[in-house]
Formats: structure tokens, C-alpha cells, sequence
């Protein structure tokens, strides 16, 4: 009888967010309590406008980095369910606004808020969140997680203009990519694990670990996202494959394959992402793509990153927390295949 | 020689704001550095949008007050500074989001952010900007100030969005328009006023006091300013006449224009505020206004409201501080004149 894997143990090994989850489980109802609760508006179409969003299947991985790692790190008090409600709250506000930036039709399997309600809502609701992520700090009570959350916010703003800036534009480095993902990216997935040895007033070398392993796992994340959004070798959830050509986006697939780019190709980028495109272009795109290897070097770096979010956990005493955030920068890679 | 009163002099009677500039020169000064230096970013974009709205000839009021209130208490340290900037940036941000919500195509004198670098910029350097206001509230160290500043951010966005219903709705109510204010622009004021007592370790009482000065003082700032946008009696300096009526805004003006309507005049604002206007209707929406007397009563409401701001301000020893507060308070209703 006990040769059989039960269903739970086959889930936690093929889905390590769901083991965390799993582990995490109480504080994380915490924290989705919060989230309901600080919500809530006497104006109705607040809380209709971020519910669309916050509960539209996005799996709060950052919110679960914050409370699996104050757990790892043994803290006992309550400030890490506001910190990661913040987190979320922060997160969910970014999304609002990027539905106003961006000219996707699907986020998280539906159509983004700004179709729904209108510019004007989006904007007004992601800042209500965001004001209300900063309440959500205030009562945690921590100065310096407060620092290092504002601080991750205009980071991610700044990330988010010179993304802007590089749009359609082919001459966008490997650097700059680097450095754009750094800020809209990371910067909130690092603030997000940075917290919690914070609030545990931990040492410093375990704050930079923790900050090392959240942007590690950041850049990891975005770059998965990234070649996904050409197919890679799974399907993306609840998006379009290729919303960042369509953009204009120069990412790190696009990068790598015109750093090898025939003429011909090179041509074809050029008019392509610059704006002058159709729907069959796509194809063309990720049939270059697959040719020059650019997927599977962008996933390799990946993997290089999930690594060095890995290594810097070693610090620490190993525990199921500990474990468990190990598997997820695995995860966030393996979900590519 | 003597006789002739100086120019300085003349100034400081007709423009309290420029006799408060004059008081509080030094700390003004270091708030303009502050927002210089806190507005600077990698990212060039980011200074210039920010500089362009910053710099745009806003008379830094709400700083100003955090200032004076700041001084008027014998605050002695430096927190006000960076609170007052923190003031001055949520309001820029708002500004910035508000382009994009609004129509408008006049901003403080000149074209607004959006349409001179897109809604995107605007919506990211406004984060940005939000972001960078609550970096300063770390910095002046005060969680208690960062409580209400962070509450009232929250508040904005939810007056934002009830503005944003009663667009185009006839029936809104006097008590409706008055909570959109209250929210919209009161909350900020009276944040602004009320966290340098807090910071000065005042008791609740003063606390208070400084918070019904702030509150009252912006309501009547926002009855002016809606008086205004019909021409009211003066002119407003960097703003189209008529915005509002363009934009469908039901404000008190248009609220108690609609309680003495005559039926032929009720069917004028129900087409007209609803959405079928031409720039004609504008005149007569000006005609039907100071025939009802709309305009008049609502700047005799602003008096009530600067009024109870100027008995607020009773409690605190008299002291040129408190003096320039409360004419303050009187001129922001005479400017209308």
C-alpha cells in the first residue's frame, strides 16, 4: 500500500509553490485574509477593480518568498503577514498600471483591467493599493523594511521608463536588458525575501543573502517569462505568446539572436521590432529564435541565476523553509519545460 | 522717505503666500533642494517629466504649510523638510495621474505631462514620484507621519475614483460633492498640516487642531478653484475656464444652480453636464450660474470654511507663524476676488 505515491507527495514534487504553499499554509491565509481586508473601500468599484486582479489566479510567489523566509529564519511575530500583503499589494499595483503602459489584451488569462473599467481606473485603483501597501508597512512597524520597500517601488518605476525608452529600439543591449529586468523585476522579488531577515533583525550578511537570493530568483523569473513569451518550450499561463514582439520589446532572446544575426536577419529585427510588423512575423520570429539557440541560451542563463539564488540559501541552517525556497528557483525555471 | 510703504512691503500685504515664502525662506529653500535632489534619477526621463510638472509654477502651498505649522510649534530639528517635500511629491504624482484621468488640455499654464511624453511616462514618473514620497517619510524617521500620509494617499485615490462616478451624474448631491473634496483634495491639506505636530510630539489636541486647519483650509481651496472654473469673479492663473463643465464635473456650482432650477434650466444641465455640449453652452452654463447666484454662494462657503480654519489656529500661542497661517487661510478665498 505505502509504494504508491499519495497524490499530495506527487503535487509537492512537481509543483513546489504548492509545497511551500502547503508549509506556509496558515500564514498565507493571513495573509489572503489582509489582502480582502485591505481592500476595502466604502467605494465599491475599489475593491471590484483590485479583487479582478489580485484574485486572478496569480500565484503570490512574492508574498509566499516574504513568509517562507521569516520562517526559515525562525521569526515568531506577526509583521511579515503585512509585509507580505505589501508586497502583493505593491505588486497587483504595478500590474494596474503596466495594463495602462502596455497594449496587451490578456493578463492572467483575462482582459486587463483598463479594458474592463477604463485608463482612468487603473490608474486610480493601482495607486489606492499602493498607498495601501505603504499603511499595510506602517503597521508591520519596521523603518527599514519600509526603506527598502519604497526604495524597490521607484526602482521598479525607473526599470519600467527605461523599458519604455528601449522599446523598439534593436540597438538595446544585453546590459541594459539586464539592468531594465533588474528594476521591474527583481528589485521587488529581492525587497520581498529582504524583509523578513529585516523584521527578524537578522545581520546584515543574512539581509544580503536573503537580497541575493530574491533578485537572483527575480532575474531568473524574468528571464523564463521572457522566453515564454516566444513559445519557449511550454505554453505561458493566462497570457499571449508574443505580447513582447508585438510591443516592440527587445528582451534577451531578441538580443542574443541579433548578436548572431545574418544580414537578412538583422534586417528582419529591424523592421520587425521597430514597429512595422504583421501576425505572421511572429513566426518568423520564433523560427530564428529556435535556430539561433536563443531560447534555450536565455533559459540557460536562467538556470544559471535559480543556481545562485540557490547558493546563497546555504548560509542558512537547513530547514523545510529553507528547503522549499531552495525548489522554488528550480521551479521557476523547470516550469519552462 | 519713509512714508512710501516698500515693495516688499505692499507684496506681503496682497500675497500671504509670499509673506510666508518670506518667513520661512530658509526651509522653503531646503525643501526646493530636497525635491531637486530627490527627483534625480539614472534614468534622464524621469528629472524632466518631474521637473516639468514640479517646477510648473505650483506656489507649493501644501509644503509650505507643513513648514509654517512646523515652526509655528518651535519645531527645532530637520523632519519637516522631508515631510514637506514627501508632501509635494504625492501631490505631484496626483497631478501627473490626474492628466491622465482628466481631459484637460492646460496644466498649471502649460501643456499637460501626457500629452506632451504619453500616459505611460506620466502614470510611471507619478509612481516614481510616489515612490520617492514615502523614501522621504523614512527618512524624517516619524511612522506615526508616515501613517497619515500613507491614509491619506489611500483617501485621494478613493475621492479620485467617487469623481470619477459622479462625472456626468446630475444627481449627485451637495453631500456627495462635499466628501469627493473632502477626499480629493482636503485629505492631503490636512495631512500636510497635521504630521508637524506629530513630529514636534504634540499632544492629540493639537494634533487635531492642525488637522481641522488643514482639512478646512483645503475645502475652501476647492470651492475657490470650482468657483473659478466658471470664471467666477477673477481669473484662474494657468487653467482653462471651463474644465470642469467640459468634463462633465458636477461641483457645487453646478449643485446649487440645479436646487434653484427652473425646468427649462434643468433640461440645460441634464443635456449639457451629461454629454451633449457645445462650447456655447459653456456661456450660458456662466449665465445660468450668476443668475442662481451658484457662483457667489459657493465662495461664501469657502469664507465658512477658511473661517474655521483661521478658529483652529486659536489654541497655539500667537506668533508670525500662526499669523501667516491663518491669513493664509483668508487669501486663498480672496484670490477669487
Amino acid at each position: 500500500m505505502n509504494s504508491l505515491p499519495q497524490p499530495n507527495a506527487i503535487l509537492d514534487r512537481v509543483d513546489p509553490v504548492a509545497r511551500l504553499m502547503k508549509l506556509a499554509r496558515d500564514d498565507m491565509a493571513a495573509v489572503d485574509a489582509l489582502i480582502g481586508e485591505r481592500m476595502g473601500s466604502p467605494v465599491p468599484l475599489i475593491p471590484e477593480v483590485a479583487s479582478y486582479l489580485v484574485d486572478a489566479g496569480g500565484k503570490r510567489i512574492r508574498p509566499l518568498i516574504t513568509v517562507a523566509a521569516a520562517r526559515m529564519l525562525g521569526y515568531e511575530g506577526q509583521g511579515h503577514v503585512a509585509l507580505a500583503a505589501a508586497v502583493e499589494f505593491i505588486h497587483s499595483a504595478t500590474l494596474l498600471h503596466d495594463d495602462v503602459v502596455d497594449e496587451s489584451d490578456l493578463r492572467r488569462g483575462k482582459a486587463p483591467a483598463n479594458q474592463v473599467w477604463g485608463n482612468a481606473q487603473s490608474v486610480l485603483v493601482g495607486d489606492f493599493l499602493f498607498a495601501r501597501a505603504f499603511m499595510l508597512m506602517v503597521d508591520a512597524g519596521s523603518m527599514d523594511a519600509l526603506h527598502v520597500l519604497s526604495r524597490a517601488a521607484a526602482i521598479i518605476a525607473e526599470g519600467e521608463v527605461r523599458q519604455l525608452e528601449a522599446q523598439r529600439d534593436i540597438a538595446t543591449t544585453r546590459d541594459a536588458y539586464m539592468e531594465i529586468i533588474g528594476a521591474k523585476t527583481a528589485a521587488l522579488f529581492a525587497a520581498a525575501a529582504q524583509v523578513s531577515p529585516i523584521l527578524a533583525g537578522r545581520s546584515k550578511d543574512d539581509v544580503r543573502a536573503l537580497e541575493t537570493y530574491g533578485r537572483e530568483l527575480g532575474l531568473a523569473f524574468q528571464l523564463v517569462d521572457d522566453a515564454l513569451d516566444y513559445g519557449g518550450l511550454a505554453k505561458r499561463l493566462g497570457k499571449n505568446i508574443g505580447d513582447d514582439f508585438r510591443e516592440g520589446k527587445v528582451t534577451l532572446p531578441v538580443v542574443l539572436a541579433l548578436d548572431a544575426a545574418t544580414a537578412e536577419e538583422r534586417d528582419f529585427w529591424e523592421r520587425s521590432i521597430s514597429g512595422d510588423r504583421t501576425e505572421a512575423d511572429l513566426d518568423t520570429a520564433i523560427a530564428i529564435l529556435k535556430r539561433r539557440g536563443a531560447l534555450d541560451a536565455t533559459l540557460a542563463q536562467a538556470r544559471g541565476h535559480a543556481k545562485t539564488a540557490q547558493d546563497a540559501l546555504k548560509v542558512f541552517d537547513r530547514n523545510p523553509y529553507s528547503d522549499a525556497l531552495s525548489s522554488l528557483a528550480e521551479f521557476v525555471v523547470e516550469r519552462a519545460y
